[in-house]
């Protein structure tokens, strides 16, 4: 596990993540960026339902090195490049079962209010959480 | 777990298979099945890249009791209804962390030659694992 | 266009609608049914951001008869077996540009309180509309 | 239609397009990419399920302005930004029915060889629909 990204969890392909090449389709890495992030902001206490701030995506970009496919796992990192007042730069490290570098990118939410959909700074707490991803 | 079903898996699920209810959209359940039943066809020996012999669906169905979310996880439970010369009915059981049948379906696959897509038996291989997942 | 169906659309396909197998996935025509359904009912008046009767799906099935690839498109007859208290079940075929059969499926919508998820009536206006749908 | 994208077609959105908050999921708009790359290079000439020449993605970014929601459509324009030996980098717009920019972005497709996957050559025929399509 490389230590320059410092959450990481590993996302399970699934048959249609393979695409008529016989691979995972460029698509499904965004789809695992979301995940990946989500899931680490709800386990940082985002309410994705009900909570008055929400994260929406303005950029994403993804370099793809190499390829796997359905049913090998992807092993994804997060780390934070960029915290602003209502912004935040994640980037994103995708890696085979052998540490193969698949794909890297980077992700980049702004924090509105769910209603107005006007930007709002990041919730305190969430902020705290956030700090600790900070890298470098 | 449930002994009526020979093979489980956990499944997480992703961002986007909440659709605007909030919960995991009914369709994805289908993902679910094909990547619960590849996934033990492989294990199993079939080549989903080179071999000769493939399974194509020709039915598929799902009855909806309960739902989850993004980020809760599918436990998916796998048994065979009816073992055929060249046809297997599948049938699937979606379970959430604490038990509540989420869904139960059923899925039939015809296996066909790669190139003529005409019904072959199902390779021997495969017959004799096909087997031991049978029930009752 | 086949009469026995009261209301068709054209769905184009996308890329990744195509699996290893290089024809449209079976899960696909699930997210057809799912986008179908939907278009009516929103031209018939279901407000799906807001409206406090929504429906979800119950039950749904498939039978797949041939395949269509990207970039084919599909077209897709939607009419209704059985329009029940706060039931519906729908009957959809789908057909290649040539009219060939490619799968007949149906899919079954509870109408529920959006908040409570409890059975609701469907509403009058959508009653009305459904009635002229069904068939035969 | 604006005039610099030489390439423009509508996609209509999908009922899982939108995700829980209530738009289409940003995830989605790669898939748009796909396919409209592909769409055009199908009807340029390249062969998805045998040529010998295959484009693999390995670069792609997107910048969200604004966003829609199912059942709205999304139209997609296309044109090439650089032409190489053996990439290319496509440029994409997406807007609304009424010309609100939706998102900018960008794809960079390198043509291997479908067996060794190693870069070849755009085929010849390719590159004279490719230069086409060429800005400014």
């Amino acid at each position: 596990m490389r230590e320059d990204y410092g959450y990481w969890t590993t996302i399970p392909t699934r048959w249609n993540d393979n695409d008529v090449y016989g691979h995972v389709n460029n698509v499904v890495h965004y789809a695992f960026m979301d995940t990946l992030i989500n899931t680490w902001l709800i386990e940082a206490g985002l309410d994705i339902h009900g909570g008055t701030t929400i994260g929406l995506c303005v950029e994403s970009h993804c370099n793809y090195r190499s390829s796997i496919s359905f049913p090998d796992a992807m092993r994804a990192g997060l780390r934070i490049g960029h915290l602003g007042r209502s912004s935040v730069r994640y980037e994103i490290a995708f890696l085979a079962a052998d540490d193969t570098v698949i794909a890297e990118g980077h992700f980049v939410h702004v924090f509105v209010d769910r209603t107005t959909r006007k930007p709002a700074e990041v919730p305190t707490g969430l902020r705290g959480a956030m700090a600790g991803l900070v890298y470098p």
